[in-house]
This record gives structure tokens, C-alpha cells and sequence, in this order.
């Protein structure tokens, strides 16, 4: 932990990379936002369909769910399609359900009616904190879905909840560091995504150490330092929607 | 075959749509362009892979393979995302194919090595043409990824052959119309796509009779009216690449 | 393009194979026909069905659909069989497409009543132009498929419309040949298949050129082939039909 | 057990339906066979492939292996294709495993060479039956492969062994009868199966109490009348085979 | 077939294994047994669903079907699990099947109102004999999950028919030999697995010839000796079931 | 927070389930062992196999991978098995990869050679922190499988690290309960899994506000009850290997 540690783009230890929320970057869906954290670039679009699954027919609510993909030649390497392999990845799959979990943490199901808002995440381009930005990005797209359907006079009330926002912390040379880009990601030591509400509360969070553990007072440091980028991020999809 | 038929977005007949080619879109594939026929978005990228599949080994010859893709949100209506389903869609595969075919027309494999490149062609926004669109920025993807083969040292002559576009015509309410938006092609009695080289030749041509079918005549009038339409990509293409 | 070009079969340049038609080849389908051009033999059954998919549900109208596909031992190498390799392969889908496109052309939907037809074309033997043999051959099933709902009172009117036929045109070392068998259709430098209708009108063109362009003198040259091809192949039809 | 049972085709309970074997049925496969019991109709086919699975890589040993397939249209009702299904029905995979026991006691591995005979079994019409005709048509199919092997030198021993040949037995309304149609397959109360040799041996049984179960003295009388079968088709097969 | 011949675990040759039936070994399903044969231990459940499939809709009838499946690592050498593979291999599809016509032959379905029986058979532990284990606890976790439908008065009367076995027997060295454990089962020249009611009649026999066929008195033998191990299977099934 | 808040078990708010570990469960594997947390049972084992993944080769390096399964009648309602919807669930994907983490922090794959161990985790029954049961039954599982390559002289050092386990803790009615069954945990309204190495250092947290958002105050009571939870289950470990 010598003090001479620097990062490779230059950051502070604490410092999130620039963060460009774009609305409308396609016109199809009901809400869809180009999100870039520095050089990861991600496609997040809300697109709303009347009923909902079989599961929740009849509840007079609403349902979320949402996929992440990356596009072949996202990362430095092209990595296979997996249309064509025929089968998704477990670590897609893990991310999808991470996202439809954060992003239902931002939506109140009860007064969406009984409408089901797809969310989906395409990383157009990767490094490091794909999945961070997708949530973070999501939740903009599904904030002008949902006032699509408000436009509409197909939801009455206001089911869109406070902003949810994610962000990635690591432990990479022993030092806490705020979103990793790739470089640093896959040499970290601890691996921390945070999924936070604008209160300040926690909707997820995932702490992996991939190469090593790590303590009590690791991880509170690692959340300081999540919170800090978090606060930041509200305040970008705020100013993005003009609220 | 009234005189006072216009197109819903005011076009001539025998006018394209607005062509954009954004070259660099992304950072990681050795070739990323966006290209847009109006509303119509693909993202088109060559990655360069060492190695040929097994059918090449030992010709001392390289690959080139293509696959094509709609984002689920990319049309009007959201579509289930293909890996999702577990497979891919015969429309997809005839397109995938389409784009292989009209690509290796546009590449002397011999003096490539063996290596195989991979173009991706994911379409962001879908309003008709996405698979002509794909050509004509695949080719410009394509250049760049050569050019990057060039410069370090890995080919030595000119893989690159003259460029290769593609477009479409139809036959709407009896009227030759170039370019087709989504609107236009889905009602439209016959929809013809041209793969066409500089000089003029066609490397592919594809003619339905969707609703209907058509004579001699008409397919002159509709190649005269693709031709006009190829000129005007090829200057699109070259101005991009500013050759 | 010297003079002493000949086929390996001794055709002349624009002469079909010799063309077979069975009729009443099995038993159980409405329609069942085995057709051969040469030496390639397809089994061209039209089933029928009733009730419409989803998208046609409540329109009245009926619908057509096809499925190729080739036995594993029809070709020289004994090909994989898809359903154990559990996909199918991008060419079979894109002939199905094709053969659905082809044989839609040749019956009114509108008076089929909410009912379906299936057209399977197995290949049991190929030596080129399996796609074209099996359009023709399809015909000729549907034909006797929609005299089976008629005898039967389910139609009142007439579905079927004038024929339907298909033949494929190649530039092979310079020629433009009629009726590629696989050993020509192999080395062809242009593959042209040509679905038309009885009065000379084209349901589709697909041509591609596969080891080479092609021009619009070529093109016209090919077509002048191909509509005597398919004359020829109408006429087998109707002495097939008794018409 | 009324003396006045009569069977719907008037054959006599220990008849076999009239057997056909067509040698030479296609032309690229090393065997090409077709064979009829009565109207159920199966293609079969053995083709020759240089080398052997992993498990018997450096063996010295041949191996043989079967696929038995339904073409779509072979039933009253036509079936959805299990290449398009994405997977292979139960049904089907037992009927192949069976067909692969069957043969392989038709021949001699240790005198293949390291070379696979791949059996195909694709029904064309079905009429009950359909596994033990194939079973039957593909030793003839063998027989004609293994021919060609040593045609061209490549196994110098003689790798056939003597006739396989199966036939099924039904209870039907309390009467052991013969090779069973559909019509009798699908209301019989009990359902046997026998592979057997040209020497009276058993290479497979396989007796099922669909509708009731089954006593000695049943199975005894329904081998009696298997073995009767087995011998006729035993002369069938060296009839077509000229030996 | 000298007289020296001994079984490596010392038994008779018409001796079974030690077999052990627990009930109730999990408690979610209505019935859950776990059955030993020497080895080999089965986990089967059998669990009740409301409704029947589609073709037995409106039968007024129920419906009964099975699932056998081994665990990866029930085998001497971990086996890749099928859900990862993406499909299941056709010997687990061929013992599905048997085990549910086996167990149709033991119930009643005119008597199970309109009710589905899913029987589950997953094997712990395997030392050859799985199938015939599975087919022997099946019935007891049946005959429980219908006491359980009796005691909630969903099915007035008595659907279970009497007990249902399945032992397998084989030819080794030249020896009829019952149960064959999985050192004999992959080395055996006949392998014959027999599912017996407790009248001593057939339900399924299935005798394949792996390494040789069999005549007529050793498949006589054979079954002697089967059925002396299905009458102590049926008492080893009523002791655990106390009746 | 009432004080009169009672758990249905009738456990203290941070008690443990009664946990049993038996060692040599199955025969097969290297290691076996069945894991319970109350009514929750595991099967977990571990199987090794010589060599390693294709992007390990050749580094000397083992590697550790994990497979976690529900068996169909595992739950209270029967769920379809995964093999036969021939696609694996992302809850599914998302726990084995969550298993295989969590081990391979309990190995040093630099002392393992070039070997694999495959961790595969069946649930037999479930009720409630099946995620968190495997990974402990899985480290004594490792345990034993590393010990059978010691004694067979393939690994001259020790891979295994010290004991790593998990436990769920959860926010039910404001309360923080310790290792939730699947009453508490369907509606806690947060979920917290925690992976811990004996020295109290974290390997993996994975907290989730299913139904609400957490403070950092109740993180850290939740990590105080899982930190207690883990010692016990530590002591569990070396109490069931007798170190």
C-alpha cells in the first residue's frame, strides 16, 4: 500500500469516471438512454408491453423484468454470440437478474396496471462496469417509459420510484478504488458492486473476493467510497432528466 | 399508377434516404462504423481473429463470415431476444448469410493469410433496409480492419477489393421506389435488394414478389433505379473512408 | 468462352435434365409427390391442417407454409442429421423461406378458409438444384392437396392458382447454363434460380455471384434461359395434373 | 377369442404383410435400400466413413452406429419435424439405439477396420412396422456397403455376418398375430418385438403389455409365430441380395 | 460353463442383492423412496399435479409418466450432467419411457380423476441394475402419493393395482446369472431386464444380446430365474409398505 | 419490532438449524457428503479428473469448477427438470457459479497439477439456504477428495486452505434472523448470504432488498449474526473431518 499508487487513467482513488447519460439515443422503445462510464458504453431501453406473466395475471399489478447482452465485439476480443451458441452464459444470466432485481427495487408494481416494462441492457462497448452502468442507465430509460404511459393515461398515479443508481468499488493493489475499468477489474483482489437507492439505502450488494477476502473494516471503506460515486450518479441522472 | 403518388417522408422516388457513416463508432474491433439510412441504425464492425475455420486449414487463404442481428428493442414492437429463445430465426440466418456472401465479394481471401474476419452487424434501430444498410457499412468496417492488418505488417499486399453496397427497391402501389423505410416495404408488392460493386457489377440480386409478382420490365426499371441508388453509396462510402 | 464448351452430361446449354413427376408417391398426405430433375429427387408433400397460427387467427384467411430439409445420406458425403445436431442450419432455413415465398404465390389464401398447409420437401437424393426441384414438385402436391378439400366440401371456391415453377441458371466458365447439376453448380461463377408463374411473371430471382459479378447483359441472357426452363417445367406440370 | 376373428386385411394371423426390397434405391450412399412390409415404407441407407468415435480411436476396430428418423408426412397426421422441434423425441432415440444393437450383430468389427458404417433409417410411410423394417432393409443396406468396402480393398476379411432380420408380434383382441399395421399396433394388448439371426437366434426382445400384461405360455406362442416371420424375412433379404 | 464359476461378491446365481426400501426419505413429494439394490440406490418420488396432459383432457381419465436421470456423480467417473449438455441422451430418454409404461401397468387411471403422477427416479448411487431399482421403488412412492389422494378424499376409490417389480438377469461367462451388478451388466454376453406383476406376468421384457444372441432355452432359463427375483421383490415391496 | 416477534421453528432470532454433515455418502467420488440445515439436504460431491480447462493448459495450475442442481421434487410443488427443457435456469447458474467461487478460495490451484475437481451440489430436499448448505457440504466434500490425491501420492503438497462456509441471514418483520427456511425467506424483506473463511474474513457477500431497502446499521447487525452463524458451522466442519 505505498503511497506512490497511481491509476492508469489518472483518477483519484475516488473518482468515477466521466459519467454521459444521452435520452432518446433510439426511437422505438418508450425509453432508451446511451450511459457511459468513461469508455464502457451501454444501450438501455424500456419498452412496454400490455399484460403481464402468467404468474402475476389477475393481481392488477404490473411486472419488470429485464436482459443484459453483450454485443460480440464489445470486449478486446470478439467473444461468440450466444444466439448462436444456442445457449445464454451464466454470467449473463446473473446480470439479467441483477438489473430486473434493482430495477423493480425503482418502480412501484401496484400502480403500473397490469403492463410488463422490458428492460434491456446491450453493452455496445466494455470496460469494466457493464453492469453497474446498465442500472444506472435503466433507470432513465425506465423513467421516460413510464412517462410515456403517464402521457398516455395508461397509468393513473406514479409508479416510478426515487432514483436507483450502481456503482463498482474495488480492492486493487490494497487499495479501495471507485469503478474499475477493466485493466483494474480483473486484477482486483475484492470485487464490490453496490446497488443504492437516492437515500442512501442499499437495493444489492455484491462482494466477491476473487483474489483473496477481505475484512470488516475493508468493507466499509469500500461502501464510503460506493456511496460517494452513488451520490454522484443521482445527481447525473437528475441533471439528464431535468429534474 | 396515378400521378399523384408521393412518399409518406416526401422523397422522389429514385431518392435515397439520408446516408450517415460514422466511422470508429466503437474502439475494440479493428473496423466499428455506424451507418444510417434514415431511421435505420446498424452498427457494423470487422474483428480480425487468427486462424481459419477447418475447412481453410493449410490453404494459406483467410475467411470472412458474417452475422447479422436485431436488438430486441430496435423495432417498433419489442421482438424476444434470439439467445433468449434458444435460437435463431431463418430470417436472421438468411441475412447473416446475405452479408457473408456479399462481403467475400468484396475481399481477395488469397492475400489475407489465414485469418478470418468477423462482421458483426447489429442493428440498433430498425425502419427498413437494415440489411442492405449492413453491406454498405460492413464494407467500410472492413477497409479499416484491413488497414489496421496493413499497418502491422500481418498482410502484405491489398486484401481489400473495390467497395460493395447494397439497397433496395420496390414496387409500392405500382410505383419504382428506391430505399424502402418499414413502412413502405411491408406493403410494398415487390421488394428487390441489389448488392452491387463500383464498377457497376451485381454481386447479388434478390427479387420477391411479396404481394404479388412482376414482369421483365419492371425488374429493368427497378435495376435502373438500384443502380442510382449504388452510385450514390459507393461516393458515401469513399467520402467516409476520404479516398 | 471458346466453342467446345460441353456439359459433362452432354446437354446442350439451355436444356432441362430429364424431368419426372409422381404422382400419389405415399399415401397418407393430401398431396405427395416425388419429382426428380436428373438425378436429384425430391419428395414434395402439401399436408393439410386444420385452424390457422396465431397471426392469421380470425382473419378467414387460410396459410402455407414450407419446411426442406435434406436426408442425411441424399448428398455424396453423408451430412450430419440437423435434429441430432439439434439446429438447424442456416441454409435449410433460408430454402424453406424461399419454397414458402414460391408456393404462397400459387394459392389464394382468401378462399382457403381457416385452414393450413404444409408443404415438406425432403431431399432424398441431390445433384443440384434441389430448391427448384422441390418449388416444382410442391406445386404439384398443393395442387392435388386442394382437390382433396375440395372433394371434400371444405373449400368452396378455387385456392389454387396458375402454376408455380422453379429452375436454376448458372454462368459456368463463361456459358450460361440451364439446370445446374451439383458438379457444375459447384465451380458456377453466377448461380441464378428464377421462381416464375405460368404467364412468364417472376415470383422471385435470387441471384448471386459466387465466384465472380455479374453484368446486366449476363442477367438478361440468363433470364432468357430461365423462362424457357420454366416453360418447360409448367408443361410437365400440367401433363402431371391431366390439365 | 371368437373363432370369427378376421383381420382387416385378411391375412392370416401368422401372415406377414408382403415384404418388398428395392436395392440401389439412391445412388450416393455405399447401401441404399428401400424396403416395404405392406404399406410402411423406410429408406435405408449405410454409408461409409473413415475413421471411428473417440471410445475406439487406436481400437484396430470398426463401429456402427444408427439414426432412425420420421419424415413428417409418413403419419395419417403429419408431425412436427424434430429438427425444427430443436430436439429428438424419446421415441425416436430408442427406435435408433435398437436399430444400432440390431446391426451390430450383423458385423464383424474387428474385421472393419478403423472405419464407421453410419445407418440411416428415414420412414417414408408409416403403417406399423416402422422399426422392424428398418432393421431388416439396413442389413440388406450393410450387405451392400460392406460390398463396396472390399470392392475396393479396403477390408480384405469378410466383416458381414449372417442375416439379421426383426418382425413384430401383437396380442389382438386375445390372437398372436403377425406384423402388425398401425391399426392393429395401436389397440393391441400386448407388443413384441424380436431381432433375430438367420440361425433362429434372439439379438433382441422386446415384449410390452400395453393395454394387459402377458403370461409364459403367450410369449411362447407369439416367438413361435416371431420365428415363422423371421424365416421368411431371412429369405427376403438373400433373395434381394442374389445369395 | 465350468463349474467353478463365482460371482464377485460371493452370491448364488439366482440370488439378488440385499435390497432396501426407505419411505418418506424426503417429505415434499407424496410419495419419496429411496430403494438400494446391493449398490445401487434410487431415489424415486412419485408427485401428485391437478390436471392431465393435452390429449387426455376432458377423459374424465388420469395420467401417470416418469423421469429417470442419474446424478453426475453416481457413476464411477463423473458423467457431464444433461442440463448443462443441453440435452438429454437417448438411454436416459429409453428408461423414462420404460419406467412409465411399467408404472401405468400399476395403476388404475380411469380411477385417478383428471390428475397427473410425475414419478421421479434419480440415481444416487449406480452399480448396474438402475432402471429395474427404479421401476421397484417407483411403485412404493406411488402406492404412497395414492394413499395420500385416498386421505385427502380426491380419488373415492382405489387406483393402485397390485405391486409391480423389475429385476434384471444375464448371461455371464456362459452363466444365467440374476441382478447383475455393474462389473457383470458391462461384461455380460445377454443382458434381460423383466418387469413382473405380483400375478407373475409380463409387463416388459426387453433381452438384448450384447456380445452374442440367445436362444429360446437360455431365455427360458433366464426368465425362471427372474421370476424367482421379482416374487422377493414383491415381498420386500409389502413388507415396507406393511400390507 | 415487537418483542413478541417468534420464528415458526421456534429458534432465537441468531440460532443455526440443527446442522448434520455425513462424510461418505455416495461411494463414487472422491468426496461425498449429504449436508443438512434443518430440512434442507444437499448432496454434495466431489469428483476429480485429470487435466484442466483449455485456457489452464499448461500452466502447471489446477482448476476447481461447480455444478448446482434442484432435483425436480426437491420443493414442495415439483418443478421441471432442467434437462428436459433443454436450457438451465439463471437461478441456477447464478448459485453454481456462486459455488465454485466460494471453493476455489478454499484451494491453492498452484498446488493441485494440472487436475480438475468438479464440485456438483444436488439438492435432495429443500427448505430454505440451499445455496449456503452446499458450499459447506461442498468444503468437507473437497476436504475428502484432495485427501484421496494426497494418499494416492498425485499432490506432494496441501491445496487445501482452511475451512470457507456460508449462511443466509435475513430481515423478517424487521428483525434480523439468522439462516432463513424457506417460510422466512420467501418473505424476508431482505436476504443476505454471506461466505466466510475461519479467520472471519469474507469471501463472498451477496445482500438483496427483496421487498425493501437496508441502512448501513442493519448490514452491520446482519453481519454480526452471520459472522456468529459461521463459527458454528466452521466448528461443524472440523467436527464432521475429525481435525
Amino acid at each position: 500500500m505505498t503511497s506512490d499508487f497511481t491509476r492508469a487513467d489518472g483518477r483519484d482513488l475516488d473518482q468515477m469516471r466521466s459519467v454521459r447519460i444521452t435520452r432518446g439515443f433510439t426511437s422505438n422503445p418508450a425509453g432508451s438512454v446511451l450511459i457511459e462510464y468513461g469508455n464502457t458504453r451501454v444501450m438501455c431501453t424500456a419498452s412496454v408491453e400490455e399484460g403481464v406473466p402468467r404468474f402475476k395475471k389477475g393481481s392488477g399489478e404490473g411486472w419488470l423484468t429485464a436482459e443484459y447482452s453483450m454485443l460480440p465485439a464489445a470486449t478486446h476480443d470478439r467473444m461468440p454470440r450466444e444466439s448462436m451458441r444456442g445457449k445464454v452464459k451464466g454470467r449473463t444470466h446473473e446480470i439479467s437478474r441483477l438489473v430486473g432485481r434493482a430495477l423493480r427495487a425503482a418502480v412501484d408494481l401496484s400502480k403500473l396496471g397490469e403492463n410488463t416494462i422490458n428492460i434491456d441492457c446491450d453493452v455496445l462497448q466494455a470496460d469494466g462496469g457493464t453492469r453497474t452502468a446498465s442500472i444506472t442507465g435503466a433507470y432513465v430509460a425506465l423513467a421516460d417509459a413510464i412517462a410515456v404511459l403517464q402521457d398516455a393515461g395508461v397509468v393513473p398515479g406514479q409508479p416510478l420510484l426515487p432514483p436507483v443508481v450502481a456503482v463498482s468499488v474495488g480492492l486493487v493493489d490494497g487499495h479501495v478504488c471507485l469503478d474499475l475499468p477493466y485493466e483494474e477489474d480483473s486484477r482486483a483482489e475484492v470485487d464490490l458492486n453496490v446497488v443504492m437507492t437516492e437515500a442512501g439505502k442499499f437495493v444489492e450488494i455484491q462482494g466477491t473476493g476473487e483474489h483473496g477476502d477481505f475484512g470488516r473494516e475493508q468493507l466499509t471503506e469500500m461502501l464510503d467510497v460506493a456511496e460517494k460515486g452513488c451520490r454522484e450518479l443521482v445527481a447525473a441522472q437528475k441533471a439528464a432528466l431535468g429534474v
